[in-house]
């Protein structure tokens, strides 16, 4: 991919960007995290098509008022004709879209999918959990794993994680890693609207979602347990066995994953690990003894706040994750992918700073 | 206590009662319900002395501008002289500051903690997570235990449990007592702030919690612990492992407790154990299969949600429940106690029906 | 109607009470009254049909999963075969479907309208507003303006007010009515989203509303000015202009209405004015000087606070006003309605305490 | 000041710059724009002394834990000795606190007051809102207003504005500068409660302010009453009558002032003012007909929506302005109000795409 020119982003030939799906959230963050971008600011990168399925021709200030700069580009269709011409499209269409999709856009176009279509490698998870047949599987979007971030280097295809993979993995990563927990873990993670997406539902009204918590998709029902149960059993080396419960929590943006797993561990091993694991990750923040991850302090950051310690009494490692769902969660995860594949600085325009309160 | 004149509610002499702390978030909750109780809307029960601690001189207004019918009540000081002569004194004190006072009211005055300084069984316990010496036990408000509405009938002291162990505690009580689970199990809480109470701090300000969810208290620091731990011990009949997360979530009310237990009982058996154990229970709704609790449903009543299953894959009993904390988890539970003490209907006065949305 | 038989409530021939709509906001809150009304409670009210439009077929805990005494019932089509055999029917139907409904129902069935069909006075308004044919007018219930009460005596067809111009004209009648102010009126209100009914739009999403407010409907364009002007117009004797401008705010539950208009009347001849206006009116509560109204003291009650004084600086009277959109000013208006109807007391089964924090 | 050596920012002798009041919202929101600040970013600019009040001597991480490259330093106390030798100070005291603090330091030092000590211009107004001597008058941050912006240019002494008087002025001042509108103006602003600083107060606990709206400040009281009125009478040229009613919504940022002013002219007329007024202004966002401002689009950014219209039923000039307090509405206002002072360009580091949703 190196020698393709449309990496070689210069004066003459900006790196061009599309994002399909741009009325969604996800699309909306991809959009909010290039407007910062230093190769949008000093013009080696521009943004190209913004495309929609049933919002096609509408402006995007319908639904992204506060992305001002762009707010009377109008929504081309979701189609070949609007995304030929561009050096990275991003895709953040309802799952099972974006197979069809990629599939017409040349090898060379870097195509970074916010949706699950390609993160599974096991094609029977696929069908059990999506029930369409499996696309394939691409590079996996999260460098903090081990291998990861060299895949991404140069990648043309890229599977963004799910926003709760994300939180969880971290947490539990360098755990599973070196060995000192058990094959046996348990997640609870408390998440804001926004990961439920655009559609207008019901039960995602404000008046619905204000004033309450409530619990959804328990006993592994969420499709993101096999996606967490891959990436842990791939750094086990064993299969991990995944209890995930998502719960709905009345803030726009956030997760917040409580897991544990059982371990004989002190709490200063476990601390030494996770240090050593994450001592060069510019996006990770380990927090000092005592420091507990808050998800507002990443609001629209591409931070992962994470506190682990041991509770003795009960055996457990316990490791709780904080990021924002759509920064880190979606689109920075995204948009980090993407300087790796066309060779930016990995860290460039996102941000580490959340804003808060 | 059943021979106490007291206790006989006749138009002549109506029940007297009290509420220390009323400036506080309990003790608001009690006169809530209190002003809607059918012995207070027909002149059997009256409200009298409300009284505070620094706040004592106040109106009741400044504080609880909602409880209009009181508004213009003046505080009282939290003494002996305010609270003799009541028949029923509602405590909503400060942990630790309850044992002093109780101690000075007669043995036939019905006096309700809904602190913590009487719940524990274990002076030990006592001693390692709150500090002082310990004051002793008091009948537990919690009649949905076995054993417990039986020991509040006609009681003169009780304990209100604490918001956590309450939720907890019925979402695993049922399989636990049926020994259908390993004595292992996991609680991640999640909690709006009212169970924060009402102390002017920085990190409970409106603008630090919205929009963000936050863990506290992790690894066994959470003093609700031992009173779990104390509760499923006795069911079980053998020590039971606790480990409890706390989580703040930006709502002002309801707790949501996700519960975990090693089990190989299917999901049918579980069900069949919690109707069971619930059928009777008139504050308990054990949900059809498929629904799943949300705290919104349960705001201002003293309903319990509990949703049960079974995780095959990971070999876990999930139990969620759904509760008001300042009703069920606080003030109802205290107004329900209150009910069986002086003996009245065990749940009059106490709605099941939620304010939604 | 005194002598029809259906308001004879007795034990052998209760008052049989229906809501159509009660899937929605408007129905569900009636319905959360009518569960803890007395009649209800001591069998005297029988709640029968409830019935929806394409929500038909299903249970109600799907839609309201608080009423839990209600919670398996089947939800019946809005039709005559439903609705018939009833003494009391609530409607909570979009705008504009009422009329053909209740031209089915018997004279002698109380139809009590939450929709805005039968409120304007002048077909002109309707049409301009509405942009279909008047279907005439009912007696409107908001008994605290003078002569209202008298008239909802009995009736059986009764026009539910808005939610604003509940709030708007509670908070300014006594002075319009008075003299005391000039006939120019303006008006921002601020509401909770449950106003906006439980329709799935994306712009009710709790993820575009929690963290925002924004204004809507400004300069004239919201359909409850021109009742806000009806109302205020007729108190006045000379038509009143009124400026409105609505505020979405992020709550579920509430209106806060900040009302001014000229005067040179001193701060404490408007209070005098306020204080005999509303001196025996059960729901409106006039705060002592200095205090001011929240939603949240209200919040799923009947209760109005209004607070009232000068701006000399500015020569305004200043006059705000908090109630609960889904109970005064939907439901709760409703049932104090209905019981006029009927015949019961105007206060039975409406709560004057707030449930907060 | 041009020819100061402080403010000649070379890779040498960069700009240091030191936040007083660290730990507030201010505060924190200053730190959190410099370290986007592209003079941050390029060394051109450093953050040397942050202080503190009470909380010197604990590191940032306590009280921002969001603004993560700062979490380990620790707050100096709140003196010359920690001030001096900074090129830049911001202070973000408590009303009254600056003018001593000010006088200590050197005249060649850009000091921003993020406090009201020198935004009043008449001594007697000063005395009637805040009972102590007036200390001063110092260039007033709001670049938008005619004059300004060349005042501040070089300045060495900056008061930022109010949050409200930002928000009040901007979405008036065409109007009132082109003499469209009478000088009788009314203004309602809601507002997020972060506005209300970081005390812990009772009041604004989120237990008290999640889920309801409340009325603060009535008929003049509000001490932003005076500021709104100074702007808009300079911008008349006579005295402006100002009614402002202050309204505390549950979300932690945003204002939303809706503001009234008698007219005749046609909303195409008002139109053609604030197109004129605002063509060039980079941060002023005049919305297209039809679209209302709200807050959340405009969400940790310098943005302000403004829609303007005509109700001509009731003869008012109806604008409606967005920003968030803690941005344009106080730590943006004074960053760029820096940049102007030091010659940097005006928009940097400034952003002008909201965080939503």
């Amino acid at each position: 991919m190196g020698n393709s020119p449309a990496f070689t982003a210069t004066p003459r030939s900006p790196l061009r960007v599309a994002v399909a799906g741009a009325s969604g959230y996800a699309g909306g963050e991809v959009l909010r995290l290039l407007l910062a971008h230093p190769a949008y600011l000093d013009g080696s990168l521009v943004i190209g098509a913004l495309t929609a399925g049933g919002n096609a021709g509408a402006t995007l200030r319908e639904f992204h008022p506060h992305l001002h700069p762009l707010a009377e580009r109008v929504l081309a269709p979701t189609d070949l004709d609007s995304l030929a011409g561009h050096d990275v499209v991003f895709l953040g269409l309802p799952h099972g879209h974006s197979a069809a999709l990629a599939a017409q856009l040349p090898d060379t176009t870097v195509v970074i999918d916010c949706g699950a279509d390609f993160r599974l490698e096991d094609a029977d998870d696929w069908q059990r959990w999506y029930g369409t047949d499996h696309a394939g599987t691409w590079p996996y979007g999260l460098p903090e794993l081990t291998g990861k971030r060299e895949q991404l280097t140069g990648a043309t295809r890229i599977a963004v994680p799910g926003c709760y993979p994300t939180s969880a993995t971290l947490a539990l990563a360098p755990a599973v890693a070196a060995g000192i927990v058990e094959p046996t873990v348990q997640i609870v993670a408390v998440s804001g609207t926004s990961g439920a997406g655009k559609s207008p539902r019901v039960d995602l009204l404000g008046s619905e979602v204000m004033g309450s918590a409530r619990a959804y998709g328990v006993a592994g029902a969420h499709r993101h347990t096999p996606e967490i149960k891959q990436n842990l059993s791939a750094l086990a080396g064993t299969p991990v066995t995944v209890s995930f419960t998502p719960v709905l929590a009345p803030m726009p943006r956030g997760i917040l994953a409580t897991c544990t797993a059982p371990t004989t561990a002190s709490a200063a091993e476990v601390r030494a690990v996770y240090e050593k694991a994450y001592a060069d990750e510019p996006f990770v923040h380990l927090l000092p003894e005592g420091a507990l991850p808050a998800t507002g302090a990443v609001v629209g950051s591409n931070a992962v706040q994470i506190a682990v310690t041991v509770d003795t009494d009960a055996g457990l490692l316990i490791a709780i994750a904080a990021i924002d769902n759509l920064t880190k969660g979606t689109a920075g995860g995204a948009v980090q992918s993407m300087n790796l594949a066309v060779g930016l600085a990995e860290t460039a325009g996102l941000p580490t700073v959340g804003v808060a309160p």
